[in-house]
Order: structure tokens, then sequence, then C-alpha cells
């Protein structure tokens, strides 16, 4: 199981409203292919920062079957008003 | 239950050094008050970085009951010589 991190760094006084868009924008990323589980977590020393954790089956699970549905341009056209910046999205190992 | 999440940038070629530090660093926080889990995960597009991420009940246990222990000392003495760059470390409030 792989783990995708993503940084949100969103527009400031903005966080309820991209936490409800959350809420919307979630059923699309959760019914993906491969997914497993995620976290969504705001910053406690930056509260205009957002963790995004997804533990995903595979990296295709995610770059190809999620980026590249359709299920993915719902997802973004939630979230993407309120972004500051592009998110940072890595991916990583397994857990040693 | 919040989330401590630090990316460490260590020195290049010295992953497999690494990560045997941290087989012997590990039992160091394991065993530290209001610890909950971890995951430790070498980076897919940058294999000289790795993301900790520790579960902890509270923001004190991380930042005073552990960095301010002995056992942060050892830790730290383990891993230290590997860093290529302080580590970048900001804390998570509960997930969404």
């Amino acid at each position: 199981m792989i783990l995708e991190r993503a940084i949100f760094a969103i527009k400031p006084g903005c966080q309820k409203e991209f936490e409800a868009a959350f809420a919307r924008a979630r059923p699309h990323i959760e019914t993906a292919k491969g997914f497993r589980k995620l976290e969504m977590r705001p910053g406690i020393e930056s509260p205009d920062s957002f963790l995004l954790l997804v533990w995903w089956n595979t990296v295709e699970d995610h770059m190809k079957g999620f980026r590249e549905s359709e299920a993915f341009a719902e997802w973004r056209k939630h979230l993407g008003p309120f972004f500051a910046a592009p998110p940072a999205v890595e991916h990583y190992e397994e857990t040693l």
C-alpha cells in the first residue's frame, strides 16, 4: 500500500468553506479503484494549510485510474476554487 | 488524536543506512507517553526524502513530553547524522 501526500495551501479565511467543499468532494475519491483510506487534516501552526493523506494500492491507481477519471474532474471542481497555490503532491513507498 | 508530519531530507545514497538507524531509533519514540502509531516511508519520486507520520494524543505529548526527554536525544543521535537539512515538522488537527 503506497501513500499519497498532498499539501493544500488554501486562500486565507476559507477554512470552513474548504471543509464543506471537501465533504462534497470526498465520495468522488473514496469510490476510486485502489482507494484504501484517507485523512484530511487542518494545520495547527498554519490553519490555511491542509494535509491530505491517501493510502492507495498502487501509484497507478492514483495517477492514472483516479487522476484521468471523470471523478477527479468532479473532485477538483469542488476543491480547486480554494487553492492559493498548486497542491504539493508526493508518493511514498510501503512503511518501514 | 493529532498528527505530526516530518519530512527528512537525507544525505544522497544513505537510504539503507538511514533505514537501519531508524530501526534502532524506533523504540525510543514508540515508548513515549501519548504515542499512538507511526509510519516511516521512503519517497518514490525522491528516494533521499522520507516521510514520518506520528499520531499522538496531543501536541504537548510530542513537543514537551518527547522532545524534551532523554529518549528524544537517543532518537536524534541515531537519525541526525543522516540529515542533509533540518527536518520540516508540522502538526495537524483531527482528521475531517
